[in-house]
């Protein structure tokens, strides 16, 4: 992989292309080899394609496909090639159709962009004017494409990741491939490695790998078999069997979004819930609010930080908060219990706690949290953690502890 | 810059590595020929190291420093230096000494660690236990640092950074550099562009660069000068002219964060704000709460989905909210004007909106968001916008629109 660009170097755009096809290509059974990042200078450019090309079966170059003088790609992969550049007519005509929907007037530099090396092999860009060309140089395919996020997935997406396939099958792949992402939370990088690990001797043709998304832990599984039947039998294996060992920490696989998986359970319960956070500042409740529809879902929420504000907001009474003080079991129970009756909601859900830096005490240092959640029938489950880290990680997780509460409590519909 | 390390080419972890120490070369006015990432292969990391040494002056090489098999850096670096292994011993006393402290036993492995190529300048890391060592390749010197990100940055600020300012030196550099980052919000980058060209005739000797972060956007300022004072004096009348120029847009420098700014400004005036908030969520509650000390200057927050918990919450009429709608300029005012009072507060912010994708009407389509701020003396403004992108993005904007009205407000200490 080959990324052009000045805004790669200078620290402002990080390279997230990258990352996305890596993902694409692991279902593949591929890896690059290496991935260089080279700013707008001809000659870098066109050394870098040089060295990739020398030593790669395929490249994928992006970035520098634009109308403006600095985008050097097509010219210099032309160079590289040894062959002129040419006008290509369809695209130049889908660019004038394009400006001219929009109504926006053509520049001269427009028409630079429907110049390729001649020869390439071109694939119109289904998002935005600069086209796909491809280009043997030597054994090695290149493929260029934009390198606008947007563009550059579309362009993988429709041209470069079909020809893989292709191209895999025409070498005469006899491996088939079946992939899939088990997505756990709260369960820690080596906790997730101790449960799988046993498993891995039984399943031989499968690969393993896992992925951090704090809280989450993801497990990605790659199943090979010498027909498709196979591999996907062989993936429906390992998965019954790592979905045993993963239990209650397992939320989801795949594209699942771990907001959108729950709001999908209190839906299909026809359950609503209302939360009352301290010390998760509104973290919680727009963790919930982030997904379209919450509103079937979400009651209402309040941020007590104040103790006036847990009195208020969510009944906590005054005596209870000197008695067992703001940051106890009790307090998350109230907070949780006077919510759901506040709001009229199925569940409460309750957290109190010291994010830090300041504030703690010896027996509740900073990092303590109670989460607590109120059930359809009025009972209360508390969870007190300690958490790691520093104010942003220690609200991420309370957090995720309280969601977690609630997951759990809508799966058995009860605690 | 070199990465290594098989999690760099799976799509697992992304470089964030080469991103910031880019950021940190920015004010030497340097910036990378080209970055490549390569995986744990002996031969592929040989052949970049080559490559690079052959036309670089200096090379940061990163990650495959650990005990493990496949860290291979060392070893790989020795070879291509033609020199052997040797143990460091002022390293593997300090290796020792680290793990005695934490009472866990060596293993044979961590002895790895205190290798490094013969002849290379060593230096330990303050934050882990591999070694920087410094080896010269031809021409080009050649650092070589761990790759966990702590380690990494804390080794290029106590080694690469200091010797890149003494070699610029040496090499008889008579430029000298000032830097600074202006940051904005809510001024779109063409926006930025138009206010900023106008001045950059009558600053010659200064660069100019934006950068990203939605919806804050970055105005970066490097002058050059023959002297120190030179560079300063520089610095110094361009960002005059630029902070006029960005007006109330502008809301910080360098390492300023937006809500730790707005929080510092609450405290400053010794005044509290409270929040009621419809399609944000809680977004704004938890912007403002992620910032340490925050319970000084947040009175408390609500996320009134509903029309009941608008009414319970924040004392916004039903009558109210019959005849102008949920998301109207009076539900807005209402709910900045409830939340302040029924919390106590100085100020009060209130929010609604269709954040989408459902909901909207042909007056009012998606993305209309009102947001308000009630002022200590109770007089309040309402603000209307009409914000593009899906749901994310709607949210996120109108959290920033409802803070800006809260940062200005509390700038004229009124409105």
């Amino acid at each position: 992989m080959l990324c052009t660009g000045d805004e790669l170097l200078d620290g402002s755009v990080p390279d997230t292309n990258s990352p996305w096809f890596m993902e694409q290509l692991a279902p593949l059974g591929l890896r690059p080899l290496a991935v260089t990042l080279v700013g707008d200078r001809r000659e870098e450019i066109a050394r870098a394609i040089r060295e990739a090309a020398a030593r790669a079966d395929v490249l994928l170059v992006s970035g520098g496909l634009g109308p403006t003088l600095d985008d050097l790609t097509a010219e210099v992969a032309a160079e590289v090639a040894g062959v002129p550049l040419e006008e290509h007519g369809p695209t130049w005509d889908s660019i004038q159709r394009r400006f001219a929907e929009r109504g926006i007037a053509l520049s001269p530099n427009n028409r630079k962009q429907a110049l390729v090396p001649a020869g390439a092999a071109v694939h119109e860009n289904p998002a935005g004017s600069a086209p796909c060309f491809v280009l043997d140089l030597g054994r090695c395919t290149c493929f260029f494409v934009a390198g606008v996020p947007r563009e550059y997935q579309a362009l993988v997406q429709a041209v470069v990741l079909p020809a893989l396939r292709a191209r895999l099958q025409a070498d005469g792949a006899r491996v088939f491939r079946a992939a899939r992402v088990l997505k756990t939370v709260l369960l820690p990088e080596s906790h997730l490695d101790a449960r799988i690990r046993p498993l891995v001797p039984a399943h031989p043709h499968v690969r393993f790998g896992t992925r951090t998304r704090a809280p989450e832990n993801h497990l990605k599984l790659l199943a090979e078999g010498a027909s498709q039947e196979e591999a996907d039998g062989r993936l429906a294996a390992v998965e019954r069997a790592c979905r045993e060992v993963l239990g209650e920490h397992l939320f989801g696989a795949d594209d699942d979004r771990y907001e959108e998986v729950l709001v999908q359970a209190l839906r299909a319960a026809r359950r609503t819930v209302a939360v009352a956070e301290s010390c998760t500042g509104g973290r919680v409740a727009s963790q919930l609010t982030a997904v379209p529809g919450a509103s079937d879902v979400f009651a209402g929420g309040v941020v007590a930080y104040t103790e006036a504000a847990k009195q208020r907001f969510a009944h906590v009474p005054a005596e209870l908060l000197a008695r067992a003080g703001v940051v106890s079991a009790e307090v998350a129970s109230a907070l949780a219990s006077g919510i759901r009756e506040a709001c009229g909601a199925d569940y409460g859900l309750g957290v109190t706690g010291y994010a830090g830096p300041a504030g703690g005490t010896a027996e509740k240092p900073v990092g303590t949290v109670f989460a607590a959640v109120a059930a359809p029938g009025g009972q209360v489950r508390v969870r007190r953690v300690l958490l790691p880290g520093d104010r942003e990680r220690v609200q991420r997780l309370a957090t995720a502890h309280a969601l977690e509460l609630l997951r759990h409590a809508v799966a058995g519909d009860g605690l």
